[in-house]
């Protein structure tokens, strides 16, 4: 209890640069403190918060990334538009227990003549990634990055990126960085609505109609509570109730193997329901995972 | 001095799995030692113990890394036949100052699955990546995950490979790897071959007409010296100082600006001079880099 008191108010430093970061990461270490890392973009929520909390509870240190990442933005994607606000950010990881903040311009991360890469083939090409043709090999790059900066020991992801996280993983096992992968669970809105940066694009009646996500998954686990088993019908129930809203349109919807994220055409082991939908002009994801 | 002496007779520990490694990494940082790490693929020669001892002089500990990576090698490539001698790679490494081997069998490095990859792109397109065409991904690879299991201080590579130590060294600063790439000279036989594992290889004959490789740069960085700034003409007097003797055949002959690696077409900065030749079916590499 004690501790926890202390932690929250702990002074908090913003850092723009790779080596400041480093100054303070050392001096951690060498004082044998555990680090926890948060890589986030920014204009922070709920979720963050969770991802930041129990960061803050599994390490003595807690570093959060703050960077809208260029490189993991398709070229007609909202890389501009992304909402912003680092000062805001400030106070909510102040609060949740975070002592650093790394809060680098895009010059500070990428240069000119960069050519490095880094991705995870077969994970990527699927779901969010069959879509998003660059973005897996940007979230790569960067998360590779933010880890040879901050050599956190835990590093912190929410589950609504489900497919991130996975890949995620599966980097940190390919190229055995000593880093421990947190999936932390998705943090909701009152009507269901699964938090996210990119909710504050909705207009209100947009924002009404985006809980039809949530309630299209909620009826699909109903089901497979109920012993449904074919992928098929589950996915027509997913499509209908989405359709039964007038903003949605539908990018995907589909049923993989939780691990390996192929389509699965049975339901027999783990697997994750993941969708996306378009209200508006705004992409929404969402997903469950199930264990038979 | 005395420093020097003991560490000669420091035990050598050999171990075959990351998880030994990490724990005796571990060990070592906190009790305040700084690492070198000599990544080799063993069979190990005079340019190796020149890496080692140039390690040792600069760090309190040295880890070898003994391991022939099968994702450098391509299909019609010296995998199998790569020469290999672990007794004799200890003795060596123990000799130059080494305190730990780390030799894994390609089970403990690579699985079934594994599917992340780490190129540099640009840099790997020519000289021995344009004919090695999975050569420089898999050495990002393999580096990438010996950085990641070591996390050395520094880590040391060749000047006889040159494009690998320009890859490295891209790699590392590209995504931020807190480690000193140092690049050391070639060591050379008596009559002038650089030294290399597949030097062993040759047949007597064979042998005796690898020498030409050097002498035929030396007559190139002559030319240099004396003023010649014609890139053609230095390749035409590389080419046929190499076609004069009979058991040579050409991979290539390069002129390339020393850090970018692309052909120059006149000399005006730093350039690196590249050969690449069979002697009978070993292909030799060679290279030397010149300042105007």
């Amino acid at each position: 209890m004690e501790t926890i008191v202390l932690k929250r108010h702990d002074s908090i430093k913003r850092v723009k640069t790779v080596g400041e970061v480093r100054k303070q990461i050392k001096k951690w270490k060498r004082e044998g403190f555990t680090i926890g890392l948060v890589p986030t973009m920014g204009f922070l929520h709920e979720g963050h918060e969770s991802l930041i909390k129990r960061a803050a509870e599994e390490n003595d240190k807690v570093v959060v990334s703050v960077f809208v990442n260029p490189t993991q933005f398709g070229e007609n994607e909202d890389l501009g538009s992304y909402p912003r606000d680092i000062k805001r950010d400030e106070v909510l990881c102040k609060k949740a227990g975070a002592n650093l903040i790394f809060n680098p311009e895009p010059s500070e991360m990428y240069y000119k003549d960069a050519s490095t890469v880094v991705n995870v083939n077969g994970l990527t090409e699927g779901l969010c990634g069959a879509r998003r043709p660059v973005h897996f090999g940007g979230v790569c790059l960067v998360v590779s990055k933010l880890f040879n900066i901050v050599t956190p020991d835990r590093a912190y992801f929410g589950e609504k990126d489900a497919q991130q996280l996975a890949v995620i993983k599966k980097m940190v096992k390919d190229l055995n960085f000593d880093i421990e992968i947190v999936g932390c669970p998705i943090v909701r809105e009152f009507d269901g609505l699964a938090k996210s940066s990119r909710n504050t694009y909705l207009s209100f009646e947009e924002r009404k109609a985006a809980s039809i996500l949530n309630e299209s998954l909620i009826l699909a686990k109903k089901a497979l509570n109920l012993g449904e088993r074919n992928v098929g019908r589950i996915k027509d129930m997913i499509n209908e109730k989405l359709s039964s809203e007038i903003l949605t349109r539908i990018d995907y919807i589909e049923i993989v193997d939780s691990l390996s994220l192929e389509p699965v055409q049975s339901i027999s082991s783990s697997i994750l329901v993941a969708i996306a939908v378009y209200i508006g002009r705004t992409r929404l994801i969402d997903n469950f995972t199930f264990k038979v």
